[in-house]
């Protein structure tokens, strides 16, 4: 330290990027702007009674669905296709062969797939943060469940790699039609973008150095960047939410978009999907997913908005040890400093690139600091 | 044509994928979700009757902003510093030298830059669709201004490219914080994610076979992406919303991510900047931007809501002729079916990639279709 202090980069005060190896972007940092006192959320806590069952709802058992038909009354998790998907199973239409060489700026390509959407527990009032940990494990169940059939329906039809990406929109403010615990699945008879684009970079991951003995090394014996990240930060400490001793970190990644992103991943060994999962390994998932949204719910007293999705090994699956791919969550809040003043992800971020004030240092910290327990069992509302 | 109608592949009826070949990232597209017939518009028009000056307002002439700092009573258009900016135009700091490889999973390095407000034009009330040509012309002045001289503060302190990025968010929906026509300019030491990924598509394009002689070529007399893609457009028409004879095409691109996306750029030849513009050119580039944004506002009687940037040549300008950009507009809309139905980019969006049911050419027909002049003239708004 020399008498330069003032003017020596300190990413807690200086405007600055940071990189994200893992999609090969940057996100703009703005630390100054987060100088005035943090004001912690002012609005009453949001205790919504939802009743445990609603004859209104699509998704309740035994209801109704807009497409006239009628849900039973499971009791586990129930999955159905998608009444209005995005994607079509019906086989590929052939395309016209052309003479004429394609055109880059015009090309198209017949794509197919499903939709189906995953009921995580009768309960209408109920969400993943809410519900016990073996009813997490089920609906891990039910997402297996869907990967291995999803998986048969692409092999009997594609010779190509598909994908399945499991998901959850929570919130009316992320565009989610019911309050009822549910989540979606849409298998693609393609490996979409954004995992493409992180496969990619796992595949052509060179570390700079050769990574300390104490990192666990990928199926292949080699580096895994996302395995090797993962120990850094259970080790740097900084930016962890969560650790569960099963192999599970919950960190707001050092490139963190979102205000409170959180990066759910394995920390001691490579699991290409989640058919690998122990035994072990997927209760520690269900017990940090429910963990996670605690924490999540607890930061501004109110049932927190999010995307979530899991990334994992391609489909049809191949040979596991042979795989690239670390299974991982992302989960994507909106929401900035209170239950009603969220992000626009607008201008310049959709202009020019994406862009934070709050470091992923201090929205850990803010996660860490909440409690343990869920804000409406604290005030007594009845489970 | 056989008779195997029904299994060929028709993008208007199924499922497929779009490429952009400008930032290399697909599209999903699900037009058979659109099927049901076009419901138009079924709320009441948007009439709010905006006073010509708002002693509220802090962009309104002689109104003092939450700085303390009082606006002059500008009469044309006026810039001014962001009293809360992302950037900050102090030195860089330096960083700390490290004998260990910078680790690729935890890089951040600090940046500079600068955050400016144009206020397009003294009334309160006025947008750019209902702005006079001369003003728009005015407006672009004011961009041209804010270009050189936020090149000259670059220059000073960097050897480094950088960027200046100007956009407007309009509406609170797109997080705007006052109707008060106004837009933001700003600059960073380096080239954003965005404009970077773009520049690098056009530096690489490499054309599957010689276009025709008819398409325009670059300033280095090669076939170019976006002038090639730009003649097409203008030749195929179903995409393009409006074409403004001095060399400006409108169209709802190709790979359209938004419902009724549009990208603005030049057809006849290359403008690596606003700086290269001939007068007729930015009379041109007004009346069509004018036109544009009356259509948008037509489509559901509303002020539509938007982020528009302009993409155009790094900063400090370099040698022009030797320049790969091409100035263009973007245009993101969040609106969908109404003016209070919006598309949310969620869930699958975020997670796999972006998708959309209507088709680029079914919006651009549907912008088409409107009037071409602005509805609240129609019911007799007084202006
Ligand atoms: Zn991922
Ligand atoms: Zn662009």
């Amino acid at each position: 330290m020399s008498g330069q202090e003032s003017t020596e980069f300190d990413p807690t005060e200086h405007p600055h990027r940071r990189f994200n190896p893992l999609i090969g972007k940057h996100v703009l940092v703005s630390p100054h702007r987060t100088k005035r006192p943090w004001k912690g959320q002012t609005e009453a806590p949001v205790l919504a009674q939802l009743p445990k069952y609603d004859a209104e709802c699509y998704l309740c058992p035994g209801n109704t669905r807009s497409g006239g038909i009628q849900n039973p009354k499971y009791q586990d998790t129930y999955v159905f296709d998608n009444d209005f998907p995005a994607l079509l199973s019906s086989p590929l239409p052939t395309q016209r062969t052309s003479s004429e060489p394609p055109n880059p700026m015009f090309t198209s390509s017949p794509v197919r797939g499903q939709c189906k959407v995953i009921c995580y527990h009768p309960r209408h009032d109920l969400t993943l943060a809410r519900m016990e940990v073996d009813d997490i494990v089920s609906v891990i169940d039910g997402w297996k469940g869907i990967y291995i059939e999803e998986g048969s329906m692409l092999r009997e039809s594609s010779s190509s790699e598909g994908h399945v990406q499991i998901f959850e929109n929570r919130g009316s403010m992320m565009g989610a039609s019911a309050p009822h615990p549910h989540g979606q699945v849409w298998t693609t008879s393609y490996v979409p973008d954004e995992p493409a684009t992180e496969l990619h970079h796992l595949a052509t991951y060179s570390p700079p150095s050769t990574p300390p003995a104490s990192h666990p090394r990928g199926l292949d014996g080699k580096p895994h960047l996302l395995l090797s990240y993962a120990a850094e930060e259970v080790e740097r400490k900084e930016r962890v939410v969560e650790l569960d001793e099963s192999g599970w970190v919950a960190v707001v990644p050092f490139w963190a978009v979102w205000p409170f992103e959180i990066l759910l991943l394995p920390y001691k060994r490579q699991i290409p999907s989640i058919l690998q999962l122990t035994p072990e390994e997927q209760e520690g998932l269900a017990r940090i997913m429910k963990k996670v949204l605690v924490r999540y719910d607890n930061l501004f007293s109110c049932p927190f908005p999010y995307s979530m999705g899991l990334h994992q090994a391609p489909l049809p699956p191949i040979d596991p040890t042979k795989e690239v791919a670390q299974t991982h969550f992302h989960f994507y809040p909106p929401l900035l400093r209170s239950a009603s003043v969220r992000k626009f992800l607008v201008g310049f971020e959709m202009m020019g690139e994406v862009q934070r004030d709050l470091t992923a240092e201090q929205a850990a910290t803010r996660l860490r600091d909440v409690s343990e327990v869920h804000y409406a069992e604290k005030v007594g509302v009845d489970q």
